[in-house]
């Protein structure tokens, strides 16, 4: 059987998790019926609160650090939701900030670890490699999470990852799409200074070419325009129309990030293009967004809500003394009406 | 001229608005030729930092929270990133908190107060106007964002409030459809308990039919399942497979949100309905995603950014010491392919 979280007794109860908190540490506010109430279903339940939960009082004022690159991307905001759940729910707040795509968020965290009660960090989305030198400044303990890539300059023992491996990934999407007979499959990519996951991926599209034994043409490797370095719809458009634009051939577009693949999709489809006949589409991510858009759209998934869970339970496990440890997760490729 | 901000001067040297502070402030963290790089383009765009900027190492540790009710929504998703660059440069952190759909945010507010650094409180979605007493009990200002609608037992200088006239609005886009001769508009309202944006919208629904002179049959109301009460692709989908199912007759459909939207019309095309020729389909908010749907979808467009940006210079103008202030923005029917 599954271990029952607080979350489950505040669904049981339809109130949040921070009333069942208040409910267990006998908090002022919160009134004696619903407290009763929660109380009973913790009974029927057989809820075991953990330490932090029972601590809420004595920790109050902690803080954990989440920074995120790519903020409008509904699979941060996902991930953020989850952590954020779990990090109340021990009696912390989550400090929430975004990064600029061009900004070093290992300053921001330097600059957000002067504040005394910050206990740890979460970097979410796409860290840069040559800021280990920084990151071993950092004084509280940190996840990396979602970046498929050992850190530059840091030790292993010295900070957590939780990740898909994304070179691997974008090799298995790119062989996916040379499988089912495309060859000449556009890559919709990062910057083309990144040194992130879109590099990794891109740099998987490159050796699953390279095992077929292809050599695809050059003009098919697209970057994000420096003037705009975020994955969104608007930057998959962009890319998309100006692929058309510049008579580059093309049967289909792998895009690194499902948000850009949905809008490949409206580029293609306004312009008259039949998906998947005239050109296959296939993003990475899973987010919930590819289920609905029409056509659906074949992805990468990858296990998003269990790698939230995991990032903010392994930072947990080191604030409380345990040792740094390294996930990798597998994703699944999820194919739909796009290929 | 607009006034040049601290964005406008990061944008201009490709670095982000903390690494801008860092500059100003002289802080250890930031290397000297990009803070001269900074300071130069500040010169040359006559940027004049605020005093809330340049207090940056003074009001260190100091907090605003963001509360947000439906999380997933791409709609708050885009307001917390806009604030949040306020807050940031500002010298505050932002701490972020989702509650749910349940929970009475009064409480959760109420809770965190008890963090003496923090200055001030938004609470973006939704808030339930029973609220007002509770309310009352904040020592710290706050901002009510996104609902049209006054707090109940609260004065109104008590509070500042940014929204659209959710009320107006909903009848507005139900006055464009009836307009347009559709005459059995299904409503995806809110839950059937609401009090909140979705109560407000469905009553703008019902007074547009008022005037009209038209009963609706009343089996077009929808409102959201009890075990499940987000605005989401989700629950727009099913709500859209129910009204199938039970034999309704309709020619149109308001979302009150447009995510539920997107779900809806995933349902319609892949039961082979045709939009917007067997059902035309209505939105509410304006994210970015109805312009890269296809079809592209038809909605009662807030302004988020000016919205946005509001609710964080009110906040922190009565951190300043000045009175509060209710704004209300008018939102834009946009007409896109679904109508």
């Amino acid at each position: 059987m599954e271990q029952i979280t607080i979350k489950d007794v505040a669904k049981a109860c339809g109130v949040g998790v921070s009333t069942v908190s208040r409910a267990i540490n006998d908090h002022p506010n919160i009134n004696e019926e619903t407290k009763q109430l929660v109380l009973d279903k913790i009974r029927e339940l057989g809820y075991v609160p953990n330490n932090s939960a029972r601590n809420l009082k004595r920790s109050e004022g902690k803080a954990i650090a989440v920074l995120v690159k790519g903020m409008t991307n509904p699979f941060f905001n996902v991930m953020v939701k989850i952590m954020e759940e779990d990090i109340i729910s021990r009696g912390y707040t989550m400090v929430l900030q975004h990064v600029d795509p061009k900004e070093d968020e290992a300053d921001v965290a330097l600059e957000l670890t002067k504040e005394k009660r910050l206990s740890g960090i979460v970097f979410l989305g796409g860290i840069v490699t040559r800021t280990g030198e920084k990151l071993g400044q950092l004084n509280v303990p940190y996840v990396v999470s979602t970046i498929g890539a050992p850190l530059e300059g840091v030790r292993e023992d010295e900070y957590s990852s939780v990740a898909v491996d994304d070179e691997r990934e974008g090799k298995k999407a790119t062989k996916f799409l040379l499988d089912k007979g495309y060859r000449k499959i556009a890559i919709f990519a990062g910057a083309e200074d990144d040194t992130s996951v879109g590099m990794l991926r891109l740099s998987g599209y490159k050796k699953a070419y390279e095992e077929a034994g292809i050599t695809p043409d050059e003009r098919l490797i697209r970057y994000l325009p420096k003037d705009n370095e975020e994955y969104s719809f608007d930057t998959g458009y962009a890319s998309a129309k100006k692929l058309i634009e510049e008579g580059v051939d093309f049967d289909a577009v792998f895009a690194i990030a499902d948000v850009m693949a949905v809008g490949a999709c409206r580029a293609f489809l306004e312009t008259g293009r039949k998906i998947p006949k005239d050109v296959a589409v296939m993003g990475f991510d899973g987010i919930d967004l590819t289920r609905f858009y029409l056509p659906s759209i074949t992805t990468v998934a990858q296990p998003i809500k269990q790698m939230a869970i995991e990032t903010s339970r392994l930072l947990f496990e080191v604030i409380e003394g345990k040792k740094h440890k390294h996930l990798v997760f597998e994703a699944v490729i999820t194919e739909r009406e796009t290929t």
